[in-house]
């Protein structure tokens, strides 16, 4: 495991971004949210994902010129064309035209089609903080779950973020998949051939599996819950609305019809819809209770929750965003731990560009 | 146990909240809102918590005739201040002013304070469906439910519901809890003296325990996930935001300080706000895409959904809403059955107002 500096690493990103044919202010963009991922501990979502967004472009799956249009819209509502564009590019600039739309009515919510994976949904949720908006993120995803009782893979871990504002205390950052896990805890359970506690996967035949390889042989990951007994109906709920609000409202492929992120699976033959899709939302806290009200409000909220008593009196109740936060503190500092087979891939970009590799 | 006629049911309801003193539309909306419960199949919500409401009322702590009234507002967003009213009129009023801003701006949100136990979220949410609109309810609730790590009650079981409105399918609608089970399934197992299974609840020591009786032990409820390994963060996230959107834009109470709704247990002397709150939502479907497609859509994926290969090929993959609009059916037929204990408490308000009773 080699540690790299949060500026080299975004420095090559950024390289390899122009070197596709990104104009500037994306390529910083792209990077920008691609790092965010490895700085705030989200390693499968960070510069991992870098080789995988450009044998994407290589199969002309991502336009990096694209023209991203508001094709329909309301007051506090519009659907967003991606253009086939970098989700890393086309969630922000949703974002920001549902900033716009809160900023007038005093909420704004985006669905976008025609888009590809868009790093971390927290980076979007957060986007609003700094003017006291409450942001709202979500994606649709690759197919890789299966819905309480089936054996298909339906739905994608179909994420969900939610950025709220403080005053004091640090905001509270909600930002998790709808699965009992991420895809990203299982390779690593793979990488280090390990067992997976049951709850996490289910085999092709719909079976309890401790696997963590499961997927590859046509299992499925389980939405949140595990099983029924455990309210996995609740979690299947969750990653539909995720789907429904991300896709059907803006005409972007849903459930078994989401194109894959890897390259090497073939796109589906009859596609319900363009792309993937994403829903933004943002809410300005003034459009509910006075900024400076709400935030002394949320810093009770969160000081009242983080000192109640816990189990054995050792862990710490957490605040959603607490361990990314100090993650990222870490990292800022001490730099982002790099796995070898991904230093592997990154070399190989450097090489494939002719762009120096970091030092 | 007893089956009833639901007009029956119905009738002795609205009786019960006219002599208690609610205004006549407002007795037929709130038996409306607590029958569509026992329709429904959530018997914890229907007319087994009738006597409930009467004590909160005997308490002075219902207003029948509230003036409940905006408070703040902007395009697409209010606050309601429901003047300490039951939350079964309380909430639809809201989900109203949420519809009428949808119908200008696209889409409306509420947030809610100084009411009251509303009910069924799912009653709310599907409000909008018939003018094409999705609706969202969200609720605070006493506190029963342990953070992941905690061992104190900090957060109700604050359900979501969502309601997706299709074409020639029946409507989505989801309405859960956000924790492993709601409370109502702890008491039907404390009835047939049976144990609960693991991941339901913790003991007062935050340790696991199958004693469904937990809760009057100083015990909690578990978040959706049941423990950190299976994702009991990410259900804690989401409760908490439905405190926060429910209350702290509202300006209700939150946290531990969301007062009981049982009447037995005193309200907390420093309080945070004014009764507990809600969040109803509404979107029009087009305000992001003309109906007709958008329902299309919604058709074409429940039908994928309803047809996947399931496990054994024993249990279908149900769409939310398809087991309590079965149900729904079954009971507008064949009429609701009541628990012997709730029969009685139900004679117990019949003498206590001077109504007949259903014979």
């Amino acid at each position: 495991m080699q540690h790299f500096k949060h500026t080299d690493l975004y420095n090559f990103t950024y390289n390899v971004f122009r070197k596709i044919g990104c104009p500037n202010n994306d390529a910083e963009l792209a990077a920008e949210v691609l790092l965010k991922a490895d700085l705030r501990g989200v390693d499968s979502h960070g510069v991992a994902r870098l080789t995988g967004y450009v044998r994407l472009w290589e199969k002309k799956r991502i336009n990096v010129k694209p023209a991203i249009q508001i094709v329909h819209e309301t007051p506090s509502t519009a659907v967003i064309d991606g253009d086939e564009g970098l989700g890393l590019v086309v969630a922000p600039f949703a974002m920001k035209v549902a900033m716009e739309k809160a900023s007038s009515a005093g909420t704004g919510w985006v669905s976008v089609r025609n888009s590809n994976h868009f790093g971390i949904a927290g980076y979007h949720a957060m986007m609003g903080l700094e003017k006291d908006m409450i942001g709202l993120a979500m994606t649709n995803a690759s197919p890789l779950v299966a819905p309480t009782f089936a054996t298909e893979r339906l739905l994608g871990t179909n994420p969900i973020a939610v950025a709220i504002p403080a005053n004091q205390q640090p905001p509270f950052v909600a930002d998790f998949a709808t699965t009992t896990v991420a895809n990203g805890k299982l390779e690593i359970l793979q990488r280090k051939q390990e067992k997976a506690p049951l709850g996490w996967v289910q085999n092709a035949q719909g079976q309890p599996s401790e696997n963590p390889g499961e997927l590859s042989e046509g299992g499925a990951l389980l939405p949140l819950g595990s099983d029924r007994v455990h309210g996995s109906h609740k979690g299947y709920c969750l990653g539909s609305i995720v789907d429904i609000f991300s896709a059907i409202f803006s005409g972007a492929n849903y459930g078994p019809w989401v194109p894959p992120f890897v390259s090497f699976l073939p796109l589906v033959k009859d596609p319900v819809g363009e792309g993937i899709g994403h829903f933004l939302g943002a809410m300005r806290v003034d459009a509910f209770r006075p900024a400076d009200e709400f935030k002394k409000h949320m810093d009770q909220w969160i000081q009242r929750f983080r000192s109640a008593d816990t189990v054995d009196h050792q862990e710490k109740v957490q605040i959603p965003g607490d361990p990314e936060r100090e993650m990222e503190s870490i990292r800022s500092k001490e730099g982002i731990p790099i796995l070898e087979p991904v230093v592997k891939d990154l070399r190989g970009l450097a090489e494939k560009f002719s762009i120096p590799f970091i030092k």
